[in-house]
């Protein structure tokens, strides 16, 4: 299986580590079940066709009258990796040096007539997950960072005018727990969520 | 196979209509091209562990601090749907009055603290995504309206204080043809995309 294969297993049955760790409610694909969010990263590149592939899952997600507000920069050279490392605040440093590919996830707050888009941010999340969930298919990692310094971001990186930055999302394969500061190891795990009643409220008209 | 079931058919195979209108680039998992937004609505009702299923792959999304910002505004019976109705505008009503379920994609902006969560419309957008890939890998159709009256929705549902609304997803299983006004027959087919190159910036400094 090359890398820019989708993995069945990945996509359709419950990964050990996350059967016991997390319980769904309701028979959701598995996919959405392993999908979690490492931070120890493993010292193997990823190839160009593989992170194309993941960022073509965000392509073809659905946006606001098919407007694609996203932009995705990229970060994969020893270089471009120091200019973002440089934005990222260092507590998350920890352990996103480590990571091979840094993806900066922006959005264009305006359509082409220069209105405002009320809908990019909430469309360019529904591109992350597309992309994080791609990444799981082929068995890569992605976990999105907010802890980063937007201002200096701009200032560091040539950027088109305007876009709005959302995430800093750290790419690669998984790596053991030896590459992680010991205060993340015990974090390194699937986490849960509250039950789904909770966000879940049924429509009621006002009295 | 019950209505709760994967059909690995929907996930890892690209469905003909798609394959003759969609071009991906990259070997993209083939649920990511299937996914896409019909508005031919049958009247086959979606039942309640399939409905709960499809929000379930939103509550297992990714969000920063774990926070799940996410709300979902469920309308099935006649007179949620007709609370719902009232607030869609007129253009989309013509094809969302057909939907069974009407969802309210919506999120509380603030941390529990009361300080704001700037990723709030971002994670939201991610829900989306999961809910909309899990209704396609279930063999349902999910389309995201940002077409109604934000205000009146908030004026004629009881909602929690302070939640942003985002979009109404109209949820169910596909109908033919003769479901659609004319004017909409000719547009129920996947859409394209811009090449992704437009959508990726690699990271340069500023000079």
């Amino acid at each position: 299986m090359s890398q820019t294969e989708t993995n069945p297993s990945f996509v359709l049955e419950v990964a050990d580590e996350v059967a016991g760790r997390r319980q769904a409610d309701h028979a959701v694909t598995p996919l959405f079940l392993n999908r979690w969010s490492p931070r120890s990263f493993a010292d193997t590149p990823v190839d160009e066709e593989t992170l194309l592939t993941v960022l073509e899952a965000g392509r073809w997600s659905p946006s606001s009258n098919n407007l694609q507000p996203w932009r995705f920069i990229v970060a994969k050279t020893p270089e471009q990796l120091e200019l973002f490392q440089s934005f990222i605040l260092p507590g998350n440093r920890a352990w996103t040096d480590r990571a091979p590919v840094l993806l900066l996830l922006a959005s264009n707050p305006l359509r082409d007539n220069g209105e405002p888009n009320g809908a990019h941010a909430f469309d360019t999340g529904a591109a992350w997950a597309s992309i994080a969930l791609q990444a799981q298919a082929l068995g890569l990692i992605a976990h999105a960072v907010g802890g980063f310094d937007r201002a200096k971001a701009i200032e560091t990186l040539e950027l088109p005018d305007g876009l709005e930055l959302h995430a800093v999302v750290a790419l690669g394969y998984r790596g053991g727990l030896e590459t992680l500061d010991e205060k993340f190891r015990e974090r390194e795990a699937p986490n849960g969520r509250r039950p789904l009643r909770e966000s879940v409220i049924e429509a009621t008209a006002k009295a």
